[in-house]
């Protein structure tokens, strides 16, 4: 059995306890939250604490704020635990990969990163169709459903009591934002508008800024993917593919980062992204076994 | 640049040229034929001989029938060549791999076998969504088009002068099997008929075997794939993915397996199902530039 702590019991972190408890190799060593006092029921059962260091643990998940990551991650390794995560900011990936590998190197541990949907899951997918047609146009469209890092920034921003981002495709990879907006008293929708979309996550996207009275009336984590290719396979124009998801978006972000903890077992010493890692490793069982059914 | 000698000169073996003289890094070392006094015009520039020993290559591509993919792998690994097929009889893949795997780590050398589309690419596809959602169900909905494998494998039949199998999805990963025949000169079509049914290739399917005077008036070679899977991930139901493509079969199958050849160049001795490589590697090009754009 792997040995794990959940890091953040929050969403993400909710969701991976689920998804470690269907598994059939993992056992959880317990949770850690910052407010290691306030132990909702669900999680009752496992040890929970405010410090990492308490736990026994072969991999640490790290289910934390995107922003959080290589503080928790660089803390793990030193630990000797494995890491993943799912740090969702595209351009900061390969920087963030940079860091892990060196630490995970001298601690001689494996980190996972960017173990979810997207980036992840679809990181995977878009790779393999470029090998399959590498000259063409790949378009990502997502939604509509909830961002979990747009929704996370928004909430972030001083006077936001709640938040909703949705994401709209509006096809070959441009999208929409729609954000709905709880404030607390005495704040200004349009000082807070501003300050939404000055922000990186939304700064590139069409945004609409919604106050409502009750963002949770409005909640829905379903999300989607349509992934279009359009390319040449060595001389022949015109190949298609086509991927599409819909989804419970913290549900398959835990699953994910679940085979990836497990896939962290089987790596060398470093720092990986999805498309690095043999997608067989993401699952339990008997290597002969996978391939006679997967292949 | 990595040098590659490709193993018969068919369909596949003529697209593997088209995406050999298309990529970046890859120099042809020749092309082995039976006969190598018969050289079309598309080779003529290419070293040609019937010995593969004659060449000096870092890898070969076989573009032999299915069925003598073992048999010429055995012969190039011994060489001192990696291999990559697209061998595309499930139910053998995992005997050959064991076969294979042996023969390269004596020689330390690496065979990647199957990598075709399917299997191949989709087994890649077929896992990730395994992943996804553990439990559930994924339908592989092929067609309609023309099936490679099955086609030779009706052409290797008595009395057979041409042929084109058809493959005709029915959906949940029912098919119907579309077999057009043109005869040898006295040769019965219900005698033929029955040594196809009984072939392994068409055994479990429903399949109906039409003569026609001209197979070349009914040939397209477009294909497509409908994978469709919905499960469960953690204990959240009703998770929804489909992989949709409309292709030219041979020259995505030969465009993975150029892609095979290169990953074959950054594994370790041994053989490896499509599946147990990591995306990446199909691909060339500097690692964290790729990481930056794909993942």
């Amino acid at each position: 059995m792997i040995k794990v702590a959940v890091v953040g019991y929050g969403n993400i972190g909710n969701y991976v306890i689920d998804a470690l408890l269907e598994a059939p190799d993992f056992e959880i060593a317990g949770v850690v939250r910052r407010n290691s006092n306030d132990i909702p029921d669900k999680i009752k059962k496992f040890r929970v604490t405010n410090d990492l260091s308490q736990l026994d643990a072969d991999v640490a998940i790290l289910c934390t704020p995107t922003r959080k990551v290589e503080e928790y991650a660089l803390q793990a390794l030193a630990l000797g635990m494995n890491t993943v995560d799912s740090f969702d900011i595209h351009t900061g990936i390969v920087n963030l990969r940079r860091s892990l590998d060196k630490k995970a190197r001298e601690c001689g541990k494996v980190s996972v990163i960017s173990a979810g949907w997207d980036p992840g899951s679809d990181s995977i997918v878009r790779t393999l169709l470029q090998a399959c047609a590498p000259k063409g146009v790949t378009y990502t469209n997502f939604g509509p459903g909830m961002s979990m890092g747009h929704t996370v920034a928004v909430k972030a921003i001083e006077g936001v009591k709640a938040a909703l981002s949705m994401t709209i495709p509006l096809g070959t990879g441009i999208h929409r934002r729609m954000v709905y907006v709880e404030l607390e008293e005495g704040y200004d929708i349009n000082e807070v508008s501003q300050k939404i979309k000055s922000d990186p996550y939304f700064a590139n996207d069409e945004t609409h800024i919604i106050k409502v009275d009750n963002v949770d009336n409005v909640k829905d984590m379903g999300h989607g993917v349509n992934m279009v290719r359009k390319g040449v396979s060595g001389t022949t124009q015109n190949q298609r593919f086509e991927f599409n998801m819909s989804i419970n978006n913290p549900a398959l972000t835990a699953q994910i980062l679940v085979g990836a903890a497990r896939a962290s077992m089987r790596q060398q010493p470093g720092a990986y992204t999805m498309i690095e890692i043999p997608v067989i490793d993401l699952l339990p069982g008997s290597r002969e076994e996978l391939i006679a059914h997967l292949v």
